[in-house]
């Protein structure tokens, strides 16, 4: 059927026919994938330092797996002139006190009455639902506490259950937390400590079906409970490309990203999930929230299906979404290209947003970036170490860059074949014209996967006293260069006048262009040997590089949402009507905070 | 500077430079365009018969201004099967009895202490604000009565008069009706005779100006009361195109295309409304709706700025917008194809919609619509009538194209020329495919300026005993021929069984393609000579046709809005805890109903 559909011999015949020919693809595989609850990522993969005191990446899941990386301790060691070594560690605590169940025997009769034995109050299963993946959530469960963690996860198999679920929270006075992949990095997940009613965690793990796939209208219907990666396998099987590729596709589900507002990785050729939904159900308080028929585009006036976009688990929990599905692209091709420095490599951005023919993705990243690339490269044989020396040799003494100003763009390109070679044109001749030189295939597929792998390597250093974090924004073309510098300097700044050891480590990623301007996704990792409180340290210079982002220009949050970590800044960016109309209108939904609570300041 | 900036020559040192290069393009141009009070268009440009008894469109406004249209009555007669003369006509009552203004002198004081002379209680300036452009108020202000009209205009200057007004009418218990171009066909516009306040106009026509056009970061900041052909004339001047193309441009203004949700006949390049709209100020009764920094793409956790697309004047009156602007296209071309059926076309249009080469804009007009363009052409010269007949014959003998069956797509294409190129080649290799031949660029935009004359046609006809209105809806492409048909066949029953004279004309257009379904555009008129109650059965009949929509999978509206026309059947849209919501969440903006009072049923 894809195939005629794709060839399109029959588009005719198939409209003619009138019927939507919907088919359920089964439910999602098992890839044998199981999360781990202490550190991001799969069971199966983990950084490791070995025997021979080089880095390797435990397991056979990534192109990475099991190589060793030798350039890696060294490059750490000098970048933060800090000795980090496999015999200096902070060993995780975690799971650390865990607070008890407020869960009454009561509660969970009545939990079960819905969901049956699909319950849990195990303790690592009550915290894993408590918190994201931001640092100071890692930080506390390694090291720290929770004050308040929920205090029973529950898994319901249907709609109906939620409903029920959310009936019972109402009468009881309960709060409902949504779950989904758990990936969240603006602690919306986190409980407050003073929540004195009891909190269930709706873990919408089973409800994790593609409903349908409706191949010549080209939409699926999916449960909210889908993880990306399963959804992007099924749609594969049947000829379709999800398109939506966040980070964090690996662990993120369909609910996360529409609560969150997320944006994909190959945004230009798919769009940001906003882009994407058709349509969407949603359990809340006032009842279900749903729309009759899955449709390209409405005039509606007060749509509710737009505004929940961004919801960030409050008002109603999602139960299903509607989605457009893309054809597999006949071609993917990934490249890279080098730049001498920063400013040049956005001139050709600047450009390349401007033309028509833009790379499902594009991303630019600073001499930082480009640096841990070369530092996690597995060791090269010998002909690769031989090529590597002769590739770098041309780069800075033929091209005369400079090995501490070059930046690199890397490219993916997805379409027809025709569509991707005139990409490749394109780009081409658009990045000789800003100075830029081939980087080559490789080192752009390597650039474009090594975003699976930051979140591994952030969880595993900070067990060797180092502690990071990504924060991200959007801001105009014209700011862009000064937005990135000046958050520097302040990182710097921040750093030097509380005299922490080591050096800061702050680098900037252009992670998606648009015809207006960019999204800055910065990494900003320190030494904490010695620090009290690093955490809190942190956070206080995370603030400091916002409040910079904030007066040169950029946004409070590009796709990582606010929740409550960046809650008190909302008044710098919104009027207070806005933000008092947001308070009612989510109040019109759940005047009693019963889903989520709130989340960010309002 | 916008060479420089296409060129893209120095796309690094305007990156680097840093800042902003915003201009004012200065005041709106003066092009003598003067809307008139009781019909659809400008004062220089009408249909009459000419004493030879041919219609022809006065003026020289348009391309189609001074000429004879001699096939036009004879079709008129034959598809309407009724003696359409000039000497038989339905003349117009225009100004009927327009209720007197209940503004009293105090009132008039407070508001002049605001605005100053800019307010009028002239009649027929109230009685323009009080509606829009749908059958039944049209018909009402020729030969019926608007039961209620605002009671005086006022034309505010900038965002300060209109927080004044806002606060006055809090105070006195006002009700504003913001008014932009009255090109509304949802009945927005329509004052409920139970209003028991005194009804203000917040005309924006003096809030008409681009404040600043920023060509880096292709951005535009406009007034909400600028006029579409203004604002395209403006950004034409300096480089830019807006892309934006609603077919009521000529007189619809910026604040209300983000109070209808509106569609642009080129939205395959440059999208939808939501899609341009970047930022937007609204003055509530809470307060400013604003934000700090216009960006590209932000997540914030419920954004105001997203639910007021489709305010249909309700909650706030929005005073200004930033939005998004494109490089003027290198390159546009026409183009028309003809296909032997409606199936066949649409086909052709579903194929071309999963395609990497959508033109600007892509239209099938059905058979009926193909006629409608053939009997408006102007008498040709004999060269040009030889031709025509020759065509005619290649096309109805040689292809075997029925007259009475063949449909025609009118596409638009605009980019660089090379992606322009790229796009010809693959609509016509597409629509070989689909047994499709040229119909040349000339009839490609005839169709597309066509758009601009209907309106015109509409209410010149109703003085011929003809009512006519359109109507549209969204649908998947699966359901998009079964509702033509289902609508068609609807509006033929329920015209036969109200036994109306004449034969009953339905006519449906494709405006919009997406991946996932299509717009689709109809026109229902009939002949009303000694029916009673014309304008109320046309209703009727309008409400059955919509009622068939909805059971064909279609939806309440692609772009015209809800407004008060389709308020009754939201509930078979939207669900009730939906509802619930949108009144809930317009309450926390304006719990008083000051602007706009409600319009859709919630």
């Amino acid at each position: 059927l894809t195939k005629r559909i794709h060839s399109g011999q029959s588009a005719h015949q198939l409209l003619v026919g009138g019927t939507a020919q919907r088919f359920d693809p089964g439910p999602p595989p098992d890839d044998g994938g199981e999360p781990r609850l202490d550190v991001w990522g799969f069971k199966d993969s983990r950084f490791v330092i070995n025997p021979a005191n080089n880095v390797v990446l435990e397991g056979s899941r990534y192109p990475l797996s099991g190589k060793e990386l030798p350039a890696f301790l060294p490059w750490v060691r000098s970048t933060f002139q800090a000795d980090i070594n496999a015999q200096d560690t902070h060993p995780s605590q975690y799971p650390t006190n865990i607070p008890p169940s407020r869960a009454s025997e009561d509660l969970l009769q009545a939990l079960r009455g819905i969901v049956g034995e699909h319950l849990t109050v195990e303790p690592e299963q009550r915290l894993r639902r408590g918190h994201g993946q931001t640092q100071a959530e890692m930080y506390a469960i390694k090291y720290g506490r929770l004050e308040r963690v929920p205090d029973v996860v529950v898994f319901p198999g249907c709609e109906e259950e939620v409903v029920a679920l959310v009936k019972l929270a109402e009468a009881c006075s309960l709060r409902l937390q949504p779950y989904g992949g758990g990936t969240s990095v603006n602690e919306a997940l986190l409980c407050p400590a003073d929540e004195a009613r009891p909190i269930v965690a709706v873990d919408l793990a089973r409800m994790n079906h593609i409903r349908w796939i409706d191949p010549i209208n080209h939409m699926a219907c999916i449960q909210a409970g889908a993880i990306g990666r399963h959804v992007a396998a099924q749609l594969d099987q049947h000829g379709f490309t999800l398109g939506h590729e966040p980070d964090s596709i690996e662990f993120s589900t369909v609910g996360g990203w529409i609560a969150t507002h997320a944006s994909g990785m190959k945004k230009n050729r798919y769009g940001n999930i906003e882009d994407i939904v058709l349509d969407m159900r949603v359990v809340t308080p006032m009842g279900i929230l749903s729309h009759s028929t899955p449709l390209p585009r409405e005039s509606l006036g007060g749509d509710v299906r737009t505004w929940l976009l961004g919801s960030e688990g409050t008002c109603g929990i999602i139960t299903e979404a509607i989605i457009k599905i893309f054809p597999a692209p006949e071609s993917q091709v990934y490249g890279s290209i080098l730049f001498p420095d920063l400013s040049r490599g956005l001139a050709f951005m600047y450009e390349l947003s401007q033309s028509a023919h833009i790379p499902a993705s594009a991303r630019m990243v600073d001499n930082l970036q480009l640096q841990i690339n070369f530092a996690i490269k597995p060791k090269a044989n010998r002909w690769g170490a031989l090529k590597s020396a002769l590739e770098k040799k041309f780069v800075t003494r033929i091209k005369g860059f400079s090995t501490d100003k070059m930046v690199a763009c890397t490219l993916v390109f997805e379409g027809k074949r025709a569509e991707v070679k005139a990409q490749e044109k394109h780009v081409n001749s658009l990045a000789k014209r800003h100075g830029g030189m081939s980087g080559g295939a490789s080192n752009g597929r390597r650039g474009y996967m090594l975003t699976y792998g930051i979140a591994y390597i952030r969880d595993w250093i900070l067990n060797h006293w180092l502690i990071a974090e990504s924060f991200e924004t959007s801001v105009a073309w014209t700011d862009t260069l000064a937005l990135i510098d000046r958050v520097r300097k302040r990182v710097a700044d921040e750093h030097a006048a509380r005299k922490l050891p080591g050096r800061p480590f702050v680098t900037a990623r252009v992670t998606q262009i648009y015809a207006t301007g960019v999204c800055v996704y910065f990494y900003f990792a320190m030494y904490y040997k010695g620090v009290a409180n690093p955490s809190a340290v942190y956070h206080e210079i995370e603030n400091a590089a916002r409040d910079e982002i904030l007066k040169a220009g950029g946004s409070l949050s590009h796709h990582h949402g606010v929740g409550r970590l960046r809650g008190e800044f909302l008044p710098r960016t919104m009027s207070e009507a806005a933000l008092h109309w947001r308070a009612g209108a989510r109040a019109a939904l759940d005047p009693r905070g019963t889903i989520g609570g709130q989340t960010s300041a309002s």
